[in-house]
């Protein structure tokens, strides 16, 4: 039987695309994330093409050490289970992102989506724990909302917060549904479906608890215009 | 083989509960409901205890026009599909029923329930169109909704109003998802499980499109005291 | 990046509805947890508003513990995993709840719904254990369903109490299917339909395991009239 | 392209089962209906062995008109879509079976399984629209559910009435849930999966809507013993 | 707040049904099983009415322990985590229930079916392991099969068993779906809608994984005569 | 009982996010539709402010009779089952969005999202049938991908088309799930799942069908930089 | 706004593959589909490529008649609603395909699948009616399948034709579940789940309904090996 | 009560199909499958005729223990947990097969499919992280697809690795879908859609992480062919 290596990584993609490969941990075994690091690791000494800044997402903290050991100066954040390389976000530019999320328990996945947006190079700003159920919260938001040139709302259960921030500014909205909740939240299925179905148009959905997706696409739609026109 | 009638009337539901049956019509036959409805007309005369006021609902206008040539003088509405009899709603009492419907499409399921709570006996305000993609329009009915002893919210795909409502007043709230909207709506399946994962408290759901059992409940849940203390 | 705090209370809900917000633990870290039990007894201290019962759900072991740290004396409740401050429920006002449950299984779900009507202000009475497959142990209880004002049926797997409870009072049903069960029971899917169609009209559904939800909108129903009219 | 006949019947299956093969004519033509019923004439001419009663279920009726052209005297029900041949029901023998329905909305289905058991060789009563929300109609019917030998319960919705049937009698009960009702009923998978979790123990569950096999299921449980012993 | 006991036992079962009620374990606490385990014991001492066996399923090993130090001399199967009291099952009457499963891994489900049928009072025989990969293990047991009044076929994944079997013999089967399997076998969904929708008709389907509910239903379905006519 | 009226249009909305509320024709009755086709009209003449393009989606041919009779001259397109008044689009400004579909079928949805971002005011380009089961067809318009600001990708199965375009190039994708296809296709559900797991990051999803919400989510993100900083 | 034409024929898959690209009729217009039959003429006449024979799958009559008009001589199958062009399928080379189904209502699929083999060139048997109810009937053919290189199974519902000839066969197995049946068939995902959990290994699985992909892939099976190799 | 054996394995498989039954692990206690494994032994003790390889799969390692020291040497591959006896596989025949896998996490799947397929004799060849993200990752390896007489692909998510590769050659594809993702690919399920959608036919499709299956169908596509005709 004829095998290759565990992993291929895209290397162009920073030149074709604007944006690295990250490495999506969960269901790797150490060793394979490790070999993963070293192989990128490898590249950067072999090759002197920019690759940008490659995110370990869902990293677990057995994972997060093998990445510092085998990358050195690494950035690391609990809360979002996320490594980077280098551990330094670029200096930012094009437009800004704002982050709401809807409960305290949102926040390992909207923090996963600033931190991502951050990296790939756009001024971040965050805003939690603004539900619907008591309105003033996000109205007090309002001229943060104004100024974001997209909106990330991170939300579980009735995601009602989307319909809510979408109405109430022109820019566009990355809606991130999260599994938070039980029984008929069904693992963020309600939220997800919530948010397909927004009264408001001008949401794009991503999968559920995928803040780093979130945060890619945010960083893409605050692309400077430059960059892709 | 022995077989029976097509129907058994709960005539002792009136006396029992303070409410009497209704008749479902929808799946049934259109001499399966001129049946029905002769054998509450034989009940009425047979029998000199109070029946309380007997809806049709979901009927078609071939079961509609049974009804009346069976009954005689019957109230008829065709957005909600339904029929009562007597014609007449009894005098109001208990406290008010405010409906509050999200688009001009869940209008009949809104209908269906301000109906059927003004039937069995309440003073019934109705609210429409008044979904949260544009929030000035719900929170200009403020007065209306805090005025009220039980809201009815009528919505479907994101069903963000419910929280919102709920989150604005004291009083209970009866969700009612309807199957408004395609795709990942779900024939109201979205609507459903926002409203059970609302994440504002005080919210009682109940099945998709059922405008009858909402108008039901709300009538129960703003009784005059008297009536079951 | 920009980022605020990890919780925003909505400390007026109170004002504005009557009922303080509840704090749900289950995905929040223990850190969180005291953090926002801190905010809250920050509030109590700075502000001379009333703030109502805060309730702490779904709370495990080392959370209580954290709260009692934070909050000093607090109400517990292992079944219901339910922490309450202050530690006294207020004095009952308004009409009764009832809380039956199908099995022995479902009890802590009851629990949490009778508890949380407790601490919002109403009289609460439990009949546990009482499943149609017998039918004698409900119909055992008829005087004490009829005296109430609202009746929260805890129910898995067919839910058939929650109809012929529904049938044989007048009193609005506030019904919270659980997870008890296996295989087709979909944890708490079937006893949730079966529910939403009750062929006994008069029901309002809350969310699977959702005590608190169910608790809160029977405290609603029966409050004091003048407190929402 | 090699091909054969559109159908071979079963034809020994009378002499292996005691039941023939029923014809289910939903999804073919009339045509292929017209042939098949000619293949079972031809068959009893060639033949001197036994074939039974053979059903044609789910018959439209053009399917239902062909059946009688090609087959002389046969029986035909309108209500349950059902033509049988011959058109006779064998003398009964075995147990009774007694078919109890929720409502007049499943008597297609009820029906469909009283003829089949009827044909099949069974003594059979119909007990129709005996729904739990008026507990006291099948309580008025228990001395028919006690001389039963097996029980078909046909219900749609919450499908209540087959526990409270079940915890009442010791014969074992055959459940069908059928697809009457809207929204959440989903087609009838509310009834399904409330049947499958029958809290009172002894329930055999088929198929939605299947009349005819818990017809065909009741007819063998309470088919003379000497038959299978 | 008002409070009664965590349980309260269908002690009438046995005289109503022929059967008592079994004691579901899954989702108990181990006090909670002891303490209904004692109020079985107190109410031998306190009745002379005969109760019957009463099953424990579903029973973790600490669960069976309480069960023995509570009750003294019980039957324990660690295969189906069953216990049984008293320890010997009644002499069997009626007919003959067969019990047949498709692999090794639905054992403990078969097994659960076996023993419960037994101690309900049936004579049983168990084949286990001829799935229908190799047609000639189940055509191997014709005579078996043949032999029966009942047959209950276990079988998870594509359960083809059953309407191999169900063609074979003339009794009626009750189906029992398991949730062995991975992937699109959903946990026995897979395996259930195979059995809902058989072929062959004369099959009474039960909950996923449910043994006991086969057990009992076959012991219905082939109880002597006398006891139910 | 009080009623109002049957819609309350948004009019504010273009004014506060530059975009008009559109009027979604399904389920609306033709008497609805033209009543707010009057409303529009009337607002036109009693207002000076700007109201934007008013889009009519999903409308029948009596629908789009309706409104050409309330308004005169509006634009129609069959294919899309879409009206817009005033009959002419915006001058174009900000990015280029391109509409990218892979097979004819998904021409409806495609070309809904076209116009819309065309009235919304873009420069918007159709690219047809280019599934990647010929993967030449797509990587034939690779100049015109890399030259577009937003994709719009509209395909229905396997959805495959949108990770390869999006692979290729660095603008966001706004990706549209079709109900095209049968059996397990599940009316689209198929290419939502596919689309909500690229593999490839940089994708927003809309609703199943939703060409609307996609023209008007790339209009957004094609916006130009100062309409929204 | 920039369009193109309706379809992109992908004219190079006979070469590339040495199957051609089939046209899938349905949700297409009829103008739709003559657009496609006269550029697949014109391709005919402007290149000297071959082509490879053109089908038409689920097109209706009206579809039927447009492609007859515009490319003459063409094969037309009522049954399995496909047109084939040129009108006569290649002299048969390759290994032998068997198409099996089991039930008379699978017979539309089955010929489906039949015929596209025979149209990219293979020698075909149909076997139809040989469910496994009646186990003589599929036990009759076994030569047949013994014969076969690759063989097509068709089955609704329960789908245990699978398993059963697969576990009698060496040869691969193409599974089509059909959407035959009803309730809890589901459309098909009944079959569909149960031959995706085959016990019988050696089985691949294709749509719902699919008959066109069960017999491209059969055909790709049993192709020449010096084909593909 | 009469039991027999745990399991009755069936030895003539491969006489009869050419590859015999392997013993699924998962759900089987390690002295289950020691018993299995020790049946084996003795069966070729007393046997002459060839047994072919035994596959022991999804074994932990527990079970990997038992079965090596049942059998003395066996085969063992800890990321597929596969173990094989006797421990080589045999020469290789017939055509060859590749395994291409979308992603590293996928590589347990894949090795599982390939070791299948190896044990069973055939030529393999693996090819890993090739998603087409990154296109010219999988283009790369275009000669050794083209070289293949079946590919099996192994991909999560979106799966859109199948229909590129399906429509660059001729040979049949088997297709696994794979649990890796999270959130809406929901274990598999939006992989296995993904596939059975392919818009390049050629797709026959395995259940969920079945690279057992997956493997062995692909040593069935690729036997010699005088094995089966």
């Amino acid at each position: 039987m004829t095998q290759n290596n565990v992993a291929q990584p895209d290397y162009e993609r920073y030149g074709r695309r604007g944006y690295a490969e990250a490495v999506f941990c969960l269901g790797k075994t150490v060793d394979q994330v490790r070999t993963i690091a070293s192989m990128w690791r490898q590249r950067s000494v072999d090759s002197d093409e920019a690759l940008g800044a490659v995110l370990f997402t869902r990293a677990s903290t057995p994972q997060l050490d093998a990445i510092r050991e085998e990358l050195g100066e690494v950035f690391i954040d609990a809360t979002a289970s996320l490594g980077a390389w280098p551990a330094e976000p670029p200096a930012s530019s094009g437009g800004r992102v704002v982050v709401v999320c809807a409960g305290t328990s949102d926040l390992p996945v909207a923090r996963e989506a600033a931190l991502t947006a951050s990296f790939l190079g756009r001024a971040v700003t965050e805003v939690v724990d603004v539900g619907v159920a008591g309105l003033d919260r996000i109205l007090g938001h309002l001229d943060t909302l104004r100024s974001a040139d997209v909106i990330v709302v991170v939300a579980g259960m009735d995601a009602a917060l989307v319909p809510v921030v979408s109405g109430l500014v022109s820019c566009p909205i990355v809606a991130v549904p999260t599994s938070v909740g039980y029984g008929a939240a069904f693992s963020g299925v309600s939220a997800l479906l919530s948010m397909l179905n927004s009264c408001s148009p001008g949401v794009g959905v991503v999968n559920i608890d995928n803040g780093y997706g979130a945060g890619h696409l945010a960083a893409q739609i605050s692309a400077p215009r430059s960059h892709h026109a």
